[in-house]
């Protein structure tokens, strides 16, 4: 039995990293063979994921892989997944991007996988099926999710922004995760694209930590919304593209573009 | 490049087959080891979810493996999921029960994946994040989506009842499903478990299948749903854990029960 009332909750463990880091960079591991020349093998592929690591890890408060890159591989992305994680160093966290949604039965076998099959610290999880898809994954406080509030795709509001008594949906989802958050381990996704819907957020649920994505190629507001992401609380930026594909590819072209970014927010910041 | 033109779309494969069999059953492959004796190795789980589609190929007009159940076990369950689909023979449809719901360019990945490298015919989806993510996944008449719209478990409620103008965001969410079955390759689920909200979603969208879990373990009602489920559209019923798990679990003992429920079904629809 791990004794979780000895351990620091997931809320600050990520506060510690950050702290200690001093940056607000999540670096995501989108690593599509799309992107690379024709004829890059899934080999070259792996290991470019891992020069990302080498060229990032005192720069990334955390990791955050998406599922998606790594399944559509099949069995051998899985493998490749969980030797990406076991290749990470201490110090980063690492969050599952894997938007999970389902029945409590169900939701538990995704956790299992999630938080001990893989060890990921975090993962992303879409609300629309209620409390009971979220509770297997936030009895370990120092295990914590991120839940899908105001996205950062262009249409998210086809649902996100439906008011219902004057309040968007978004908003329920705020309110209702901070009633979760008994174990402080529960954050939530709010994308930089919609500025004005962060800030209605941030107003409502202090303390809870945001992802926010949209940085880079989506053309997210890298400065607004780490103000406001980080104003009674955290906000965690992440950036994927703009960093996994950099200049050449080569190391230096990679943590060049991380340490761009951490410098940027530095100065915003402090 | 496959011709799509000439092939079927999703819905009326579906239709097709439900007629051949003369069955609305959908065979849930949910197979979580802690439902067999201790001891039970990884390779006789794996067995016995081919026994179950031995027992039942001729009944099932589908089966629907949850990934959550494959995922558990790493890598190796994801070629248990691929070994599996190749193993299931012509006739059933396979139908990915994975919920995913994610940007644009990260569901191409995950159509990449389910279609195309595992070879579904259908996916599960969540419709939180609108359009964009469903998209990459209709783009092919002759494989489908069933985006979730009103779920069997109990806190399905949180959100999907939430009321705008007073409609349900449900109702909004089988309004939008319709405009988008532009390839009749749509579908919603429906929880067994939920008959009034399952008869107002069947009012507004004639022609769009509904796959409806809840029977069995969840305390669905099979005669409403699969009554007022096929009235002006497909319903097709899953049943995962009584049929999966089903006496001794002998191949008889399984394909009793999955007669049964084929029996049962067709006393009312026929």
């Amino acid at each position: 039995m791990v004794n979780y009332k000895s351990m620091s909750s997931f809320n600050q463990r990520l506060k510690k990293r950050m702290a200690e880091t001093k940056s607000w960079l999540c670096v995501g591991l989108d690593v599509s063979p799309e992107r690379f020349p024709e004829n890059t093998s899934f080999a070259q592929v792996q290991a470019h994921a891992e020069k990302i690591v080498e060229a990032t890890s005192d720069l990334a408060v955390a990791y955050k892989p998406n599922f998606a890159f790594f399944e559509r591989w099949g069995a051998e992305g899985m493998v490749w997944l969980k030797t990406l994680i076991d290749f990470i160093p201490d110090g980063p966290l690492v969050i599952a991007d894997a938007k999970r949604g389902d029945i409590g039965s169900t939701a538990e076998q995704y956790a299992e996988s999630i938080f001990s099959h893989y060890g990921f610290d975090a993962v992303t999880l879409s609300p629309y099926m209620g409390r009971d898809s979220i509770d297997p994954f936030i009895q370990s406080p120092e295990k914590g999710v991120f839940i899908l509030c105001r996205t950062s795709n262009p249409s998210a509001k086809d649902f996100q922004n439906i008011k219902s008594n004057g309040k968007p949906l978004f908003i329920a989802v705020a309110e209702w995760a901070k009633t979760l958050n008994e174990n402080d381990n529960v954050g939530l996704v709010v994308g930089a694209t919609a500025i004005e819907e962060l800030k209605q957020i941030r107003k409502i649920t202090s303390g809870l930590p945001f992802l926010i994505p949209g940085i880079g190629a989506q053309g997210g507001d890298l400065k607004s919304s780490l103000r406001f992401g980080n104003d009674k609380g955290i906000g965690l930026i992440n950036v994927s593209r703009s960093i996994n594909f950099a200049g050449d590819l080569s190391v230096d072209a990679i943590r060049n573009s991380a340490k761009n970014y951490v410098k940027q927010m530095q100065e915003i910041m402090i």
